[in-house]
């Protein structure tokens, strides 16, 4: 195929609805071992977005719950011990299920306990890693390469350490003002770049796990982890801007989100959908 | 007594207004041992009700608690090791003091470790087990029943199982569209039909947990569990349609049912309540 | 210097001011190691009100991230046996730094095992003790006073017991409906009587608990702990009073809340600060 054929396939605004609507549709059950900060809004962002969540995230049921979900979210806000244990089990058996599972490496490059973790994780191949800049700056970092953690909250920065990753993932998203989201299209490495959103997005805590679990359902049914990541970046943002419209701080934004995150339909996502595609050299 | 005087000293509106004064008065101090999603919105809801909250869950100190809180809410909803030591302990604390608990079998029916924990649980005599019906079911199979986990919805499908659970507890509930309670009058089982609510609880999490944390504080101040459980559930869907004339969708409807359960008062109680009692052949 | 000298060294509306410029402009990283019920609810006040939230709790990493936060939050309203070892190691890692930080000692002159726990920590020299009128008493009587554990509400009634416990902290709040804070201007003994608030803060979960966050965010920007103390006081209670004029029950009161204190600004600490300032005899 030409480079020009690819492009054709990659994720479009079409994509994005047929997304939103087999989420509707199917309502994915996603299992998410998150935070302790983000348990109760993740819940109810993937409730409200049209997905079901349940945070089986103990060792005795983590890997046999894997199997039933139909994707799993793995955090690392707040690790401990036994959730570490728990998220090995529940990756592994999504592997080994064929299940879709992101990684959310929560300051994975700057703390070394579970910066090891992370990159331990990596090895049950997940589907999709999402975090900011600096966490994916990080963590390609951990992976060998000579990168040492970066603060820069510009997810353009991002882009080379994101496409590394796409050694272990089949696609990585670097979300902030402007979502940049790497994947495959054949032989050609492709860069979605998501615009829009909101400035009081970062001012909420918990929204980019939220993200990260929205991923994680759009991936159980999207036609591939890619599509899937920017069809849950697009809904996201388009959630953004219309709660934006309704509230200007911090605490009315987010249950006007959490309430936009529902209201989202096809007309909203092809009104405020701002996606660019390009080819990473 | 006949049949007919055994009805009428079924739970009534009258009793459910008494009931709710009395929450009000004596503010119980309920003890919740509950799972990661909810420990936040079950504390707000308690304490909007009328209540007060205490989330004393540790291994060291959640027998000795008991003893203090006037009930114990115990709900499986992300049990750990510890916390599972902690709620055997609480249980069997609030058993020796005479102490009303509540179980809320989160999926025990279909996740094995939970289940043994369940059933373990019910040896303590819980005064009242709420769940959804796939859990009462589930639970009551664990029981030694023939029943397997059944995914239906339909609370009315859970009754017989239900009826079969209070061999272990003074009341059960399976809730849902109509929560249909069970529990004994003199020598007849009796349900009670609780209807009302509004289709927006199950689009936020925790809703049911904190319904089940409402029963125990009800349990603390009703002349006996069935009576708590029943007024528990009049309170918690007058309330939601109270928050469901105010917002639509899911995270403005959170905050106005928060609201709600703080505006409920008797005229709301009785203007909303829609009780139906029958005997249970 | 004579005691008038004294008390005009004593924070004023003009130190609060210059506080609350310091935290919009430095945005303080502040550790929390706080109650499960809280985690979410803290991290959105210190957002809102300018700072920025970590919550690593776990033995791994706490001592280390001590190390690189401006100030630690130390909660002891669920605490379990791993994160109670993560306490330790965080209060003497913030110790050595010469961090700011913590104690929000919640029932711990009621729990045996809390109270240990608690009294132990106090070795760390805390810079800040915060609770209500009882748990400061409580904490005191650990100390080896002969104090027992008092319920009353009323936060004078605990000034004795604060200024017993400025043995162990340079400054200790018992916060209520008017929060008392004691610290030392030299060789004197001051005490700060912060009014205002709002009769529906403790209608809402974990708001005592952010206002802990808080009082560690601002003793980190603050020219001493006493002084950050008094200020976090008064932007807190200049919020719940913005809150109040917009939301009269808990759910939107909740809301309202973190919207204000993003809202609060040089102008409403001016208009909303009630400030009492008394040599303690």
């Amino acid at each position: 195929m030409t480079i020009a054929a690819n492009l054709r396939n990659a994720p479009s605004i079409d994509d994005v609805v047929a997304a939103h609507a087999a989420l509707r549709k199917r309502k994915p059950l996603v299992q998410a071992l998150t935070n302790t900060v983000s348990t109760n809004f993740v819940a109810n962002v993937l409730l409200s977005a049209g997905a079901s969540p349940a945070m089986v995230d103990n060792p005795e049921e983590a890997g046999l719950f894997a199997g039933i979900a139909d994707a799993v979210l793995i955090n690392l806000g707040t690790p401990t011990a036994a959730q570490v244990e728990s998220m090995r089990l529940a990756a592994a058996a999504a592997q080994k299920a064929g299940k879709p599972w992101v990684l959310d490496p929560i300051a994975a490059g700057g703390l070394p306990w579970r910066g090891a973790v992370a990159a331990e994780l990596l090895a049950f191949r997940p589907a999709v890693v999402r975090g900011n800049a600096s966490e994916i700056i990080g963590l390609a970092g951990l992976g060998g390469g000579a990168r040492g953690v970066d603060s820069s909250a510009d997810p353009a920065a991002a882009v080379s350490a994101a496409v590394d990753l796409l050694a272990h993932a089949t696609a990585v998203s670097a979300s902030g003002p402007v979502d940049h989201v790497v994947g495959r299209i054949g032989e050609h490495t492709v860069l979605a770049k998501i615009g829009g959103g909101s400035a009081l997005l970062p001012r909420v805590t918990a929204t980019g796990c939220s993200l990260g679990a929205l991923v994680a359902a759009y991936a159980a049914v999207a036609p591939n982890p890619f599509a899937g990541t920017v069809a849950a970046h697009v809904h996201f943002s388009a959630a953004a801007e219309l709660a934006e419209a309704q509230a200007k701080r911090p605490g009315s934004f987010a249950a006007a989100f959490i309430d936009a995150l529902d209201a989202v339909d096809e007309s909203a996502l092809r009104q405020h959908a701002k996606i660019d595609i390009a080819l990473v050299e």
